[in-house]
């Protein structure tokens, strides 16, 4: 069965789409730890992160540098941090996270609540700064 | 000023040593979250992960995967978690982490105290699976 991460790069479930190219799908993660947490996922469905073959394995960070950089430019932040951790959806996925400090990218506070016109209005100003 | 970790990579300070490429050196994290929490880290100097340039972050995952494979070898665990946060040291370094629940990648808990032996060991046992 495809995995909920599958059906959202397929588009049969929306998402507030960041950027994609031929091997990766970017999206806010509508359960953000801070705001413009966005998740990097490989379009191939592959559960654990270090199962992915080495080419995609080394096409992902260049990726996630160029969504980190749009995070930057549009969140006011000292840093975007990266988790890996994917315990709950079996679809390997990188969180980015703009930090100013290390509880910004703790997983196990209570996470922001945004509105859709706040998340759409966030997508589309992270987008504007994706080159 | 060399970093604390650009004297670990040149032996300057003593380090519980797990592999070691060109571009790349990796190491016990002394402050552990988990047994077996590892660092990656460039052997070029530079403060945030996105600044690396891209042939450097294309290459880090790859190497970090043979790190994280040699961990799983050793320390019985669901799968590797990776972060990167780089609030405390100004050079880039990414955090692997056996983990089996969300909270075994928590840094904002207190971290495992291993003596020198445990770490020797347990060192040596992780360089014993990588290949």
């Amino acid at each position: 069965m495809a995995s909920i991460f599958t059906k959202i790069i397929q588009g049969e479930i929306p998402s507030y789409k960041i950027a994609e190219s031929a091997d990766f799908y970017a999206f806010l993660d509508i359960f953000p730890v801070a705001k413009g947490h966005t998740l990097v996922v490989p379009k191939k469905e592959v559960d654990q992160f270090f199962d992915l073959e080495e080419d995609l394995l080394s096409k992902i960070m260049p990726f996630a540098q160029r969504v980190a950089k749009a995070l930057k430019a549009t969140i006011p932040c000292n840093r975007i941090g990266v988790t890996v951790i994917g315990l709950e959806v079996p679809h390997a996925h990188v969180h980015l996270v703009p930090i100013n400090k290390m509880s910004d990218i703790s997983f196990e506070k209570e996470k922001l609540k945004l509105s859709k016109e706040e998340m759409e209005a966030l997508a589309s100003a992270i987008r504007s700064n994706f080159v």
